[in-house]
């Protein structure tokens, strides 16, 4: 009798496959409060691996990290008009603290432009001030009303830049740098996700922004996701908190400012860009357990022999972890490691053992072959680098079939039935647009032919990148 | 005429000095709403690097981190006794979001015991499962009437850590492990400050806990600071949440429970145990930037000679920042990286240059030695050990200094006067200890005559230590 399958199959249904590997990875579960988010430890070392590639790159590209209070007067949010408007039905708002009724209701941060604008004012004087780039790592709050774990939570975790400059060509040159160095860089050469990178409509910017930028990833159901974008924001947030210098002529000018940023939801990208009817496959270079080396059973010398193999690996630079639960079966552990997407395992066993041999079992190709023990710190460091690449290759590939050049509107839907359809934007604009909307498709992204980002103006032969999202 | 000083004296008036130093340094603001703080970048970096050190002693310790959500609902809080009556006061509530008013108010996490406690329930079967060891990093919020940057802040970032175990042993054991391995290592050895390590009072527990180990600080100002804290739960939580399993012989049981944290407190613990009238001094080990490397003004080689020393430094693993901002007068740059407590500064100018000589200045010895560029990186790294060490020797003697043996409560409430004084607890009791509290002298702990960690009930013998504090 065939064993029932350990995850609903994907193609059965995506949405409860990807619930399943949630669960059964123990990557998160539901918090108590409707659309909040318990993050389970292998869930929550493979966000601490998310900042920690992406806390490296953003620090290369100059900005510090500060930390502004997860409180914020209700009356901030009201200061710039758009923000407001698009962040109001999402707020919680604190009423009651210390036992009393506020005098000003408190909305919980749901992103914070106006706090830390309100900063910026008080410590930019001159234009030797400039540019300010800062950072924080935090939490914060949107009211979901369709929760769905890592991809729409009422509470997640980001990373927020916010940025102040002398000039719009400066704003607009550092947005654009961190959304290729830092986004960009982290989400094709660590996440192995291909992302498109591109500028949104006016339509799907955000809430405040003069121009939106962002990296949209594909996922297994033909689907995009966006996955991290930077904004520049114009002179509207220094005009409404007052962001001002001293310019090197003595005049008094505004400044421009860029937001971006990055979050929890890059784990749901993970899990869907990558994953497999036996559960996640994680990238090498993000993994946070890149190798375990499993004891099959005890026996003699499979104690030693695995002892050595982690240290050997640990010398070669390897995350590595050790599975010495020989009390639980060895096929409901390798189950486990598949869910889990470790790229390699090393199986010690007796028998193989006494010829000196031991299986290193490869997630991504799928591969088993027996190694001998010298040789296997090599053959591993070899598999993650080989792997690493294969899974950008295959998910390059995938995106490039579910890719079609469409003419009509008819076709974009059509394309975006199980991919992304690419469109002059001539041939859409606005109207185009809202028309896709009401089957659900949407303007990922506007591309130029050349691949690269466009300005914020519109300007002639612009690609639209459209399909259905999460 | 001479400079005025940049802060207010420690010996004028301490508490001005305190904020002059945050404010000075650029460590940290208050934030719009009361209580609220902004951490800036230097005072960020400081906590970043405390993380580092903390976390990496948690790991080891085993435990794994993870992430629980913002948000409680109101009647968890409810469901341990001790531990509402504790923390409803400090409570901040959503009682709207999304646009509605919510059905049941939520509480922002004082701390996590009971959201934590509601999942251990479903995590923990069996005995197998167990000891479950968790952490988190997080912001927390309890209202403060009386808020003090880094001391009492409304809003402030901890790590929690939060374990569950088989037998009262086990937890007792693991709770002691992280107030020694990681709590004392760390405040010993990295931030310099020779903490007494006892349990506290019944009358001083964390609101639930059977047992609160604590290690106590003294400041410039001979007050107490408690920097970290480690309960034994019992089975008050375990019961209050169900966390049940299955024991080895088949029957069902209450797990035991443990948490421990230790806040951004600890900046202002930092500040108040080294700094001095020109500011911080930041323990070698801790330092985020352990060098600064300063072109004195341009000249001939100076911007090649500095930054070959930046590249000697980082070499020999000094973490080192270059300031060549010579437009920025010297002695005004000299100041602020005197604030800020940099550890050692190496000042290149170019008539030392032309001589081989660079000024290697040390701020905790306040030394200053002409040094030949060959020299330098050993020099520094030398400076930095023997730095670390003066650090603590000279907390210990200031400890001991203001530390008496007192044999009344008379001479207890004169040696709080400006440090602590250390008596039989046996003299004391609940008694002396709400009369000491009516001078505002407190237990800070109960240690005992050998210096170990008394277990929770009393025993003959007990010392007290008591003093004022922050």
């Amino acid at each position: 009798m065939a064993r029932p399958p350990v995850l609903t199959p994907r193609a059965e249904d995506f949405p409860r496959w990807y619930q399943d590997v949630i669960a059964k990875a123990e990557l998160a579960d539901n918090g108590p409060v409707r659309g909040t988010m318990v993050i389970r430890p292998y869930g929550y070392a493979l966000w601490e691996r998310v900042q920690a590639e992406v806390d490296a790159r953003i620090k290369v590209a100059g900005a510090r990290n500060a930390y502004f209070p997860l409180f914020i007067p209700q009356s901030y949010l009201a200061r710039e008009a758009e923000h407001v408007e698009g962040f109001s039905p999402e707020l919680a708002v604190v009423t009651h603290a210390g036992g009393k009724q506020l005098e000003e209701p408190i909305v919980v941060r749901p992103t914070s432009e106006t706090v830390i604008g309100e900063f910026m004012a008080k410590w930019v004087q001159s234009y030797r001030d400039l540019p300010l780039l800062l950072n924080q790592w935090a939490n914060v709050v949107r009211w979901e009303l369709r929760p769905r774990l890592f991809l729409r939570t009422s509470e997640f975790l980001w990373q927020e830049g916010h940025t102040a400059h002398v000039s719009q060509a400066d704003a607009s040159a550092y947005a654009r740098r961190i959304l290729f160095d830092v986004y960009a860089s982290f989400l094709r050469d660590v996440l192995a996700v291909p992302v498109v990178v591109g500028r949104k409509t006016t339509r799907e910017r955000f809430a405040g922004a003069a121009n939106t930028m962002t990296c949209e990833g594909m996922m297994g159901d033909g689907k995009a996701l966006q996955m991290a974008t930077s904004h520049e924001l114009g002179q509207s947030f220094a005009r409404a908190f007052d962001i001002g210098y001293l310019s090197a002529e003595g005049s008094r000018e505004h400044a421009w400012t860029t937001s971006w940023g990055l979050s929890t939801r890059v784990i749901g990208g993970l899990i869907m860009a990558h994953g497999d009817d036996a559960g996640l496959r994680v990238p090498p270079a993000l993994a946070a357990v890149q190798c375990v080396v499993t004891l099959v059973k005890d026996g003699e010398g499979v104690g030693p022999a695995a002892a050595q193999l982690v240290s050997d690996l640990i010398a070669a630079g390897v995350r590595v972890e050790l599975d010495d639960r020989v009390d639980t079966a060895y096929g409901r552990r390798a189950i486990d490691w598949e869910l889990k997407g470790v790229p390699v395992r090393v199986e010690v066993g007796p028998r193989d053992l006494a010829d000196g041999l031991v299986t290193v079992t490869r997630r991504i190709p799928g591969t088993k072959d027996p190694t001998p023990l010298a040789s296997v710190a090599g053959a591993v460091v070899r598999a993650l680098a080989e792997d690493q690449v294969a899974l950008l290759t295959q998910a390059e590939q995938a995106r490039e079939a579910r890719t079609h050049e469409v003419a009509t509107l008819g076709e974009a839907v059509e394309a975006a039935a199980d991919g992304w359809g690419r469109i002059a934007w001539d041939l859409l604009r606005d109207g185009g647009e809202a028309e896709l909307a009401q089957d659900a498709v949407t303007v990922r992204c506007l591309v130029r032919g050349d691949g690269s980002v466009p300005d914020a103006e519109d300007e002639p032969g612009l690609i639209a990148v459209v399909g259905r999202s999460y």
